[in-house]
């Protein structure tokens, strides 16, 4: 069972996969449950959304515009340096504790949209990611119940300018140009995929060559203890996004720098969830 | 003119302040013009938002509750090191570039509401700043156009934990235990303050004792610029907050240091703003 939102024709909706075939409603008819946004918000029953949604009709989602997912999650919790090999790459000692920032709801873009190289920079580099999205709230969440809050999983890349993350002691300039967030393009369902979603193969692949190849077991700290560690700090809330860090092969640690540039296509693959395939840009690109 | 929100035997409403006089409108009420999230976000004339508010009730600004007077920014920008004298005193060099991290909406809370000692750490630190409000959104902003962008100015306490400040390279942690951020009490719209809001006394008290004392005269990038230097990465919402960063005299730089403790008051006064005052409690608050 996966989840797309889509666009055709200027028309907004949205799409269930079961047994590889794809059904949607638009939003403008009868039955429509809602976006992606406001049902697990509402932490509705996505095994009922997607019986509702099944009633529609055929989506050839090759033929749709598929948009991300979640358009405006009330936080998006960053964690970097969440797989050994990529802190020894960076020149990071392997922590202890997750290495937390923020990206701005603004940052966020579609999963095959345009990442711009803007005119201030031209490091602009790729890191594949996992998504879990928050389903059921809450703070001290204990870890062993930890993953009961996760309504499921999607893709990201975490495109970053390097020389303005690197600017100042925090990061948050260089993960925050518009547009660099590429989610999607699909939301799938904690109980469709392995618990915590480990084991999964996740592949980034710029102009179709591999640069990052890991597995998602292989995360410094899983999602269960992220949620955990995380809801110390603060209240977790239904629809929250926590992007679990990247693994080793990012363009800055290649030599000389491998950095994207107009006319690259990047693509962010996890198994069995879906491919990112974002084209590279020059110029400035606006908040979508 | 100042607003406040406000919160009376649980009814909300919107209170204006002229010439020291306060009159207001609860939500029900005939003629409330919505809640300043709201209005700030529309791009309300605030002048006439302020004239139809005088045309409720008089309010006993000491008897109802006051609230943040904004709940759910779309991006809580906060800037570090802003103030030379506190660059000095936390051992950072003078920046010649914005140092930006972000707090989610969890972290607000209300400003004379208790900020809490969480169990996990006893380093509760106060941080005394001035709050910018954007009114109009952009990308790419002038800087000599940039204070046209910001509707106007409130008082922030960026209480901080800091052993999970440093815990990582990043101080995202440190600065987002639930409802550690008090905002408040007022928002000053911009043409009642100085072109911005430069000039004023800002002034953080601990139990009546004098701990920060500046001129917001004094931050390193002053407001057009951080607005200016902000929107080139990303664009700027109605409704987005920056946190412009605090001045010498912060509690881990003292000698023991000087962490809150359960039974303290802290304020944070800015001159023709307002004055935060936030009692500190022992244990865990949850988001509001």
């Amino acid at each position: 069972m996966r989840f797309a939102a889509f666009e055709l024709n200027g028309r907004r909706g949205l799409a269930v996969e079961r047994n590889a075939h794809w059904t949607g409603l638009f939003a403008d008819e009868e039955g429509y449950p809602g976006n992606l946004d406001r049902l697990i918000a509402d932490g509705a029953n996505l095994e009922a959304v997607a019986k509702t949604v099944e009633q529609g009709h055929p989506v050839d989602i090759a033929k749709v515009r598929v948009l991300a997912p979640l358009s405006r999650p009330g936080k998006i919790v960053c964690v970097g340096l969440n797989y050994r090999d990529h802190s020894a790459e960076a020149g990071f000692e392997e922590p202890d504790y997750p290495t937390v920032f923020a990206r701005f709801a603004t940052s966020l873009t579609g999963p095959y949209d345009a990442i711009a190289v803007p005119p201030e920079s031209s490091q602009l580099d790729y890191e594949g990611e996992l998504v879990a999205v928050i389903g059921k709230g809450g703070r001290h969440i204990p870890v062993e119940s930890a993953l009961d809050h996760v309504a499921g999983y999607s893709v990201f890349n975490d495109a970053t300018l390097r020389d303005f993350q690197f600017r100042t002691p925090q990061w948050t300039m260089g993960k925050n140009f518009d547009g660099t967030g590429a989610l999607g393009p699909y939301f799938v369902p904690s109980v469709a995929l392995p618990p915590g979603c480990k084991g999964l193969r996740l592949q980034t692949r710029l102009n179709g060559e591999i640069v990052q190849d890991a597995d998602t077991a292989d995360m410094v700290f899983d999602v269960a203890t992220l949620v955990s560690l995380l809801s110390v700090t603060f209240t977790l809330e239904a629809g929250d996004v926590i992007v679990t860090g990247t693994p080793a092969g990012v363009g800055m640690a290649h030599k000389p720098p491998l950095w994207m540039k107009p006319g690259d296509v990047c693509e962010v693959e996890i198994e069995k969830i879906g491919i990112l395939r974002n084209p590279v840009v020059g110029g400035s690109t606006n908040a979508r």
